[in-house]
């Protein structure tokens, strides 16, 4: 199931250590114009060596378009796409063809396949998001139009976590911090934090919020095609997501009395007092701010000798090389928020065909 | 987009107010023999009025069944069956049927469809879930025989929250609590509190927790059906939901060398010696213990006045009445039950397709 | 596989001997005002008995709606809808309990599932298209406010054959002759040679021809979901349907420079003049009437004495009991007509979601 | 719509004049040795170029596997693959930008989408089949190795039918004929009659009949989703084609009594005494030969002029260019085999799901 999607549908592949890595976007509206510098920027945004808080390998990760567009727009028909991987190292994971990794994909993978490709975690890679990021940005260029905006930004890293909620910040600063993040005090504190954590060959886990702002009423599908069952899907989709939560969320010591959101007259438009629901009612986009929050374990391949098996069962250590991120959240800023454009887009193409 | 599944695939019906709900399902395997004690006593767990914590309307919600099922086993054909609605005072919500209930469904619907059945919450009504218990039930008959269960239970209801993990708990007392928990004294304190918003009028959040056993390795269909974003996108078209984690979810202050699960030889057998991965690792399961957490809002009627707006977008006050569940938390239970069944028997299909 | 379609989705349940045969419809637009006179015609034309041609089974059909109208009108929440089994003898089917009728589903359906309800035909059972026509029927409702219009007649019997296409006949006259067909003298010819093999215990085969009309530009998905690839399924699916051909078809010895539609400006309005397309080209409508034709068998139940095996696998004969068609077509047509009109109406709702 | 399949899933790309063509396997199961040579030459098969039948344009159509496979194996993961265009003199086109050739995609997709890739065909393309030739050329890699083979080939061009079926024939030669039919004597009629076509800049129609053998009993999903109606769709989905009858199809005057396939006891195996079903009862595979056949009309290239209407609907005049094929029975063989081992292992997945 490597296609994601009703209509705007993103069809993904690739390994680390494959040819390339790409996807095949089906279903997305003819006539956008395609501006190549936005989804290059997207692309450099989730890129590895971005700043010194990612791991420094270097891959430009240019992508190529193979299909779909013509005269700079799309034209309605299927646009596939590749970046090829390059600055391989395959060799770096030989010692990792006979175990398996803690909390990583290697053993059941295995299982289920019965033969896995071990070189740089193979399908289970980061790389995969490459294409995720793509079709986000092609999403993105259409709900412009719409006038609908998706910003993420990373909200905790480890115990640090932010203490007010998107209302309050500025969110034009979250891209000036290698963090991702709009209160500029806790940025420095996280990247302290993901540095100390770095030096010692550990990793850290932590949250994004996002914010989808312009959605126009109606959009969600019940029962099971709720909003947010398809917004919590895509960002349990992603690598190390661990969970998500939409308005109050888990923050559930609440009153029915407390939490309801009012409507009110508000020049002639139907608005609401507060936005506890997340902008989500029963399922439904109700034209207020929709955001949510995702969770990322930390990363699990870390620099430090861990007991495991080996492919034949018997126990083992294991102890990986080379150099990783720390904490997955700043790049996974931007994976958020193309999975959060596409599942919009989709859900709006959905809305036109009732 | 009322069916779920891909190919153990249930289609959902039904008002509260029109003659039935129900539900179509489709791609059952062939042979279950379907134990109808089972399949009733899993609808009784769901019903109102059930206790003094539950709202006491009276349904006895007896499931019919019209069609594949031959001599009492499963055919492979469509199993179509319905509970009809009764007890039904549909003149208790005329007052309704020009206003908008704050955080319900009414606006949303109204405004994505232009028309609503504002009767009883028309589709968005509790009802609506019979079907997918139903569906759970046939599902769990067929897990049964593959040793797989599944078990869920209030983990909290506003502050009241259990501190201890489902391995610490005797399950087997669950159902003999109204609030469906392990922890007997908790389960006094949850009690009180409801009772107590119940008295007022007023209701309150929780989140319930579910553990799957007996999962064979190598369930889940990466990279956008992982397992769990099919588990979660499953609890998340649950009434009420708001938030899904799983394994160490939101909790995210970890380093990786605090959470990554070491395997070892456990007599032959891969075991890991920990579970912060939720008995899911990349997406699929490992053979380990699968559990997760719901959250749930309080139920947003609620029997005080509120402020809102009418159809015609002007400003207006709203109080509901009637006898309504305080918490919704109990009657979840099974609900939650009933959506992992279904999710976990899908995916054990799906693997064998590959 | 018992659903049909992407947007406006039919999944059907049933077998003739169970309680109900119906289905649920999902996707369909809100606001259709349903015509119950119209719905049930439509069942009228589908139900056994009703012509000295059709089985005199009595059979009433009576639909019976469980969900998703509010007051006369589709709310775009699920359909659902149920016609009760009625006048079941179903001891007239002991004798095939155990046993294989030949060009029948029983050996296939046993094989597939190792079980089978047998009496009547269990799901294969003809009463399985009284869901299809149900969905056809709502479907017509709303395509006949777009201007679209569904048509289908019997264009052959045995050897007797139509021989002008549907330009030359008045379609108004079809529903007059028992075996639905435009050809009155034709007609005549059909009804005696179907009258002679049901004197003789046998049966015939034939074709159905359908047009729809007033269909707009743009209809069709390619490269896969072509717009006649999906009529050509939809027909495939009707019980006995063994081709379909849609445009020139089957009549290949053609050249380009004979069967290719040339356009030309007709008054402002760009039209073609001829039609070897059947209305579509590369897989999307152009405008142009579409018309396809579709092959039925001759019904496999026939009164003769026929060599079989059992379930055993021995050798054995088998002689069908009661009353049967000994022409499927005339009741054919307005299942091939419901078919149609979904598919259409389908496929204008995707178009909307480009 | 540019998705095939429901475990086993093709999802193609690429127009004549972009960068690539190409697609993305799904759901391939893991372990399967890829012949490269094999694939090689199925693309082969399909190559313009290959005989003095088909068109002269040169291309190398050489496949890249992209992902998915390790070490010479398929790992369960998608399969990217491309081939590169090449040899493209898009400027051949600059006459029909603005121009609608007759009985072509251009009038549709310009309508459909409001832009067109007009160079070469654009995704209307038959180069756009390279992708299912691929895919397809696993499938039977797959299929072998279950003891399943899928053999096609021409049975008409224009008046020229073979007049016996496929069980009195040596499909072994079928490969040794330019236009791929078994019937030598035929085949030189063809081939002249193609020939002929040619040098006058005019084009024929024809028929394909496939065989598939070696099926199991079992196959195909009841009732939208019968073997024979999935066939049907994935054959009316090739370029050109206008029709599909399995078993007797179109040949319907004839009696039950005639057609039905008795069983018997054939030493210990159920088996028919005729094949009249096509291998298919009920929408289930029966274990005995499927066989259908598929018609396609003259490729709508010609080099003649014809009266057509400009992009304004004004009535003008085209001519094609180059050189084209006259008839597209022979490169499509190999393309109706590709559709139908796809469909079949698919379907053969499908049913280990059941």
């Amino acid at each position: 199931m490597n296609t994601f999607g009703n209509i705007f549908r993103l069809t993904s592949f690739g390994e680390s250590h494959g040819k390339a890595v790409g996807g095949v976007i089906d279903g997305c509206p003819s006539g956008i114009e395609l501006d190549m510098d936005f989804i290059q920027n997207e692309l450099d945004r989730r890129r590895p060596g971005q700043s010194h808080l990612t791991t420094p390998r270097k891959e430009s990760d240019t992508v190529i378009f193979l299909s779909g567009i013509f005269e700079g727009k799309t034209t309605g028909t299927p646009i596939g796409f590749m970046v090829q991987n390059e600055n391989q190292h395959s060799s770096d994971y030989d010692n990792l063809k006979d175990i398996y990794r803690p909390s990583h994909a290697d053993y059941t993978y295995h299982q289920k396949y019965g033969i896995r490709d071990h070189r740089g975690g193979g399908r289970s890679s980061a790389r995969e998001t490459i294409a995720r990021v793509v079709g986000g940005a092609i999403a993105k260029l259409y709900l412009k139009q719409l006038g609908i905006s998706v910003t993420a930004y990373t909200s905790q890293v480890g115990g640090i976590k932010l203490d007010k909620d998107y209302t309050q910040y500025d969110l034009s600063v979250i891209e000036s911090t290698p963090v991702r993040t709009p209160d500029l005090r806790k940025a420095e504190q996280m990247t302290e934090l993901i540095q100390e954590l770095q030096s010692k060959g550990d990793t850290i886990g932590g949250a994004i919020t996002c914010v989808v702002q312009g959605v126009p009423t109606g959009l969600g599908e019940p029962v099971f095609g709720k909003l947010h069952a398809a917004l919590g899907a895509a960002m349990l989709s992603i690598n190390a997501a661990k969970g998500f939560e939409y308005g109050d969320g888990f923050d559930v010591n609440r009153r029915g009395s407390e939490v309801n959101d009012s409507f009110f007259n508000d020049n002639g438009k139907t608005n609401t007092r507060s936005n506890h629901s997340g902008g989500i009612q029963a399922g439904i986009s109700n034209g207020q701010d929709i955001y949510f929050r995702v969770a990322f374990k930390p990363v699990s391949t870390i620099l430090k000798e861990q007991q495991t098996v080996n492919i034949e069962g018997e126990n083992a250590t294991v102890k990986a090389q080379g150099r990783h991120d720390a904490c997955v959240l700043p790049r996974a800023v931007p994976i958020v928020e193309a999975m959060a454009a596409m599942t919009v887009l989709d859900y709006y193409l959905l809305s036109k065909a009732h």
